[in-house]
């Protein structure tokens, strides 16, 4: 049949939440911190926290820890991996938006 | 962002098995029998049946029974309510990978 599978793409993009964390995060020019992500995503900080340990586990996305006035810093970004991931996503529901 | 835009699609659809078979179903000239569906997705029958009730119950697909050789064959098709749901949500999918 030949119609494009969301089954074929990748198993923790079927979330919404974290649909939405990967396209914030591909489509930003510079990582995103924990509060950005929060602030805009209107999620208890649990909830984030484990969406983005999965994403990180999954290496859809990378983690950096640095220090910004002595204050430890942690920030968010698309990997390589992820982009290819979301780009994928996305060729997959353009497809199917045009058969019709 | 916009992002809360996702909270407003039909729920059922957020679970991609649920999703792929709305997206073939809404590709499709014709209806579908359960075992073209089956073989599509590998599902086991159980599984199937019980995402086609749901999506029944929502009244986004329609289902259809007729005598083909004297034995009962069950069709599926997409509902006019179902195409306008799949269309929303994909729209939204696209438009939120698309901030590129």
């Amino acid at each position: 049949m030949g119609t494009p599978s969301f089954l074929k793409l990748h198993p923790l993009l079927g979330d919404r939440v974290r649909l939405t964390i990967m396209a914030m995060l591909s489509a930003s020019p510079d990582p995103l911190s924990f509060n950005e992500l929060l602030e805009e995503l209107e999620l208890t900080k649990g909830n984030l926290s484990s969406h983005l340990r999965k994403l990180e586990d999954a290496k859809l996305i990378k983690v950096e820890k640095e220090f910004v006035d002595r204050k430890p810093r942690t920030t968010y970004g698309c990997s390589a991996e992820g982009r290819k991931e979301v780009k994928k996503y996305l060729e997959t529901v353009e497809s199917l938006l045009k058969q019709k």
